[in-house]
């Protein structure tokens, strides 16, 4: 399995990423394409293990407008690494570049699969109880038709991917009675009720800590507010036990027997142990890191590359949806 | 001044609430006028100690249709409240009802400032750094204008009520480049930059528990799903904190020292401490209390009752947004 990585986007490039890369080649025995410019990657060129580079001379920024990224930015390192799965020459694309960007040079160049509307970014949320969120930033506005769209994708990988029996489906809304929410929330809602999935209908924001949905379906404005303010509470919560410990003498002594535990909590609920997730509904596995990924980040993002192509979830997508032509090209 | 209560609607009626009124007035020096039941309120009436009682024969529950539930249900406890602030006999209204009846009976029959496209729920979140929300969950769907509204509202707020100089302005986005939001986010983006507000701009989630501003707007579905995850993730800190000390003997011992500390804390983000929302634009004052307030909620929505209608806020609306004609009606 050959996973290309973009080694020029994101917070921490490039010394991070390659870095994360690295390690990932070694322990899960994959190979590796670094993109990058030259002076940047070429350094890390080592084919006996595995690691070759492709060079790139331009930079799509956080800042970038997506469509005109992608028409203005043809070499930069992200529109190489969606041309390298384009093809075939890589099986997937790890990069912590701009989302938007990413979404779109991978729905028109890696196309949707066939049926699917729009893809989703569909995140596991590092939590007690972990779901997966779908969307979790990649559409601002959305159809009843994508949500029920989402639902279903989401629910494929709970099962597929992340096995889960029967996986319960939720809408995030402000309330839980079939009445509440957006315009979009409510059709949703009503399509979704007579659907094979296990929907459970409307789930509000403060049981998500409490494992009360496998499948959390949103629109990716609703979602992103959702996904950033659980990492920063998280965040919040990790201070606060540090600064309770850190008082006196005595708080710090107490801190010995309880550091285990918090040790094991900060773990759980650390975003870089997921590292990325992928553009559900693309024809080809890409994975979008976090944009402050570190070495870590990288090194899980490019596990969670390797178990998503090995999956086959894109195949069940293609059954679930219908399927692109032979050509690469839709109907 | 005279406060008047519904004991009938929320999770924990009659008596929580009914407790919870008696303590305020014994303790805010204020009178009290409990709404309710015959049977529920009747043995309250103590004129002495400035508890007086109306009684109502309806109902309105969280599952009834606002606007239905405003023409059907004239003898609710929650319509003879906002009857009693209208004919004058209460200077306020606290209220654990269905926040849509309580909104458009209190918009409709109390009127808005004159100026004010829409009342709004502005709710001080209980974080380390705490900020008012506005809205928090009164109006799903809302136009620009409505969130620039919803700006200067919070801003007299901050500075009148809560006493935060020049409070900062943000509102809430998935990023924080002006090109980022929802199209009635960058709208809104476009105009208050202009305005004599300390805007600063968008803010994304993750910065909320970090004090990041001190008002925040935004749409009423995002800021409900924003305020319930951070009730949730507080709670869920609770327990975790909880279960951190629960371990074993050597553990237990730990929490001796860290006790106070955390006894704070728990404090700090407890809802029950702010109590209530009061409705920004109403032309009188109302107070939204928690659906599942007890005895301290509704006692502490109470006090926050008082402030407010002490606080001359609606006087300073109809400064900034225009004026109620003398009759009540808008012009």
């Amino acid at each position: 399995m050959i996973i290309a990585v973009d080694v020029m986007s994101g917070d921490n490039t490039p010394e991070e990423i390659a870095k994360g890369a690295l390690n990932a080649a070694k322990d899960f025995g994959i190979n590796i394409v670094l993109i990058g410019d030259k002076d940047a990657v070429s350094r890390y060129e080592d084919k006996e293990n595995g690691i070759s580079v492709v060079t790139s001379t331009q930079v799509v920024t956080m800042e970038d407008d997506p469509l005109s990224a992608i028409k203005e930015k043809e070499d930069s390192s992200l529109a190489v690494g969606v041309n390298l799965v384009r093809m075939g020459k890589a099986d997937a694309l790890v990069s912590p570049g701009n989302t938007g960007a990413l979404l779109s040079a991978a729905s028109i160049r890696l196309r949707r699969v066939k049926g699917i509307r729009r893809a989703a970014i569909g995140t596991v949320v590092p939590l007690d109880k972990p779901f997966i969120m779908v969307d979790a930033g990649a559409n601002i506005d959305v159809l009843a038709e994508n949500l029920c769209q989402f639902a279903f994708m989401g629910a494929l990988y709970a099962e597929k991917v992340l096995g889960v029996k029967k996986p319960r489906v939720a809408l995030l809304s402000n309330g839980t009675e079939q009445t509440k929410g957006l315009p979009v929330t409510k059709e949703a809602y009503a399509v979704l009720k007579d659907t094979e999935l296990n929907f459970i209908g409307n789930v509000e924001s403060r049981e998500l800590p409490f494992g009360c949905c496998d499948v959390l379906v949103c629109d990716g404005f609703t979602g992103n507010i959702a996904l950033k303010l659980i990492e920063g509470m998280g965040k919040f919560m990790s201070q606060t036990i540090k600064s309770i410990f850190k008082q006196n003498i005595f708080t710090k002594l107490a801190y010995l027997p309880c550091k285990n535990s918090i040790k094991k909590l900060r773990k759980k609920m650390d975003s870089r142990q997921t590292g990325g997730a992928p553009l559900l509904g693309v024809a080809k596995p890409v994975i979008k890191a976090h944009g402050n990924s570190d070495a870590l980040g990288i090194y899980n993002a490019i596990r969670l590359a390797k178990t998503y192509t090995e999956s086959g979830i894109i195949k069940e997508f293609e059954k679930k949806f219908g399927r692109v032509n032979g050509d690469g090209t839709e109907e």
